[in-house]
């Protein structure tokens, strides 16, 4: 099989077009298939600000009301997705960005909770590897903004790390994928204020032993468990690492493998 | 040849959602393969206005500023662009939103000319009829939005009517081409004030005499003059009409028909 990199940036690359710039160049010279997933960065929160429009929250929850997809739909899926992809073309990488209605590539439903109303938010139900697959096999970079639609015309608002991990979990039926979440931290630390204090590897066994003598920060619980659950639907390798050594990511010389035994 | 239908749709219908729903419908139906180019609207105006954005115009001519770029590619390749996909998508026509800069589509470089600087303006050179034939073989109706790029990581503002054309012409090698201008008049008519003095065909000579005899309102003599281009270049019947009457205009039983002799 041929590999796969699934990478999801977050919002503090998207923010800073410096460094955003300097990743795009980094993924364009990966040789191998590979999908962009993207976050949001504040330019939709600014951009509701100065619209007027109030961000909703719930349980300290943020709400996407009608207002806010739209302004979410506009800013992921327009104006950051489309400069990525414009970006990417300049360094000579063929990207093609897609939101999940797009040859609906991604399916999802609209969340359901009990006692609690999230908007406009999808839970992913499917994702559509044929068409990834036809794209990537054109040598074609995909990038997916995270935004999901319902098949019943709604467009959703989808956490990106999700979106990341669905798709990783789809393709490993065609590619040996390799699902990296580049960060602004160097990897899965012992000790949260020491950027040095990176573990090279987690198998599962580890991940036991330091959840239960409880040296893991609690923020990255969520995340490590995410990659677990990935690596067990047949993803190959998670690697968590700083967006600036995506090179050395892919090269297991930086950032936490998160492996089977 | 396989037949195909690029069909663009001008701002009036995408400002009224009623309008545009039931457009896509009929869209939906068509059973032959088929490409949506849309433009704009009152959208990306009424965003600008809000945000405080001025419009710029130099004789006569909206500028496209930086600013101007932004929203542009929010509103037309975003919210409008997915919102599109996502009503396809739920009348069972899987649809996929593309701009120029998507898997490289449309190339463009910034509009040159003398003495006037039209700002981040697109001037089609290329469309790539490979990935596009792909994506129709795979029974995808392609949405584009009116952004294109210009390969160095500048996206750019373009006509959506240059855009059809220019997809329609780079089609005809691959497909039997009908280029639908659907618009809010039945057709091309012979007094502008009277929407029932539709001309049902026009053939180059015909043309002639209704120019010399200045039957043919001024407004739309570029819009033919661009018509018949595209028809010297390989594109087989242009059909100009409104875009309540998708069908007819198919089917030739409404609009105007613009053909060889």
């Amino acid at each position: 099989m041929d590999k796969l990199y699934v990478i999801k940036i977050g919002g503090n690359i998207i923010d800073d077009s410096m460094k955003l710039k300097s990743f795009l160049k980094d993924f364009s010279s990966l040789n191998d298939k590979k999908i962009l997933v993207h976050g949001g960065g504040k330019l939709a929160t600014r951009m509701a600000e100065e619209l007027g429009i109030e961000q909703k929250l719930l349980d300290g929850r943020r709400i996407t009301d009608a207002e806010t997809l739209k302004i979410v739909t506009m800013v992921y899926a327009g104006y950051i997705n489309k400069n990525i992809v414009a970006s990417l073309q300049s360094f000579d990488c063929n990207a093609l960005g897609l939101s999940g209605a797009d040859g609906d590539s991604i399916l999802a439903h609209k969340r359901v909770h009990p006692g609690m109303d999230y908007g406009f938010v999808g839970d992913v139900d499917a994702v559509n590897s044929d068409l990834i697959s036809t794209l990537l096999e054109k040598n074609i970079a995909i990038v997916f903004a995270p935004i999901t639609h319902n098949q019943q015309g709604q467009l959703l608002n989808t956490n990106a790390d999700t979106i990341a991990q669905e798709i990783a979990k789809a393709m490993s039926e065609l590619y040996d994928v390799e699902l990296i979440y580049a960060f602004e931290k160097s990897g899965v630390l012992l000790n949260a204020d020491d950027d040095s204090s990176v573990i090279p590897e987690i198998k599962p066994s580890y991940y036991q032993e330091l959840k239960e003598k409880k040296k893991i920060f609690a923020g990255m619980i969520p995340k490590l468990d995410n990659a677990f659950a990935a690596l067990k639907s047949g993803v190959n390798k998670i690697i968590i690492g700083k967006a600036e050594d995506l090179k050395q990511l892919t090269e297991g010389k930086s950032g936490t493998s998160i492996i089977n035994e």
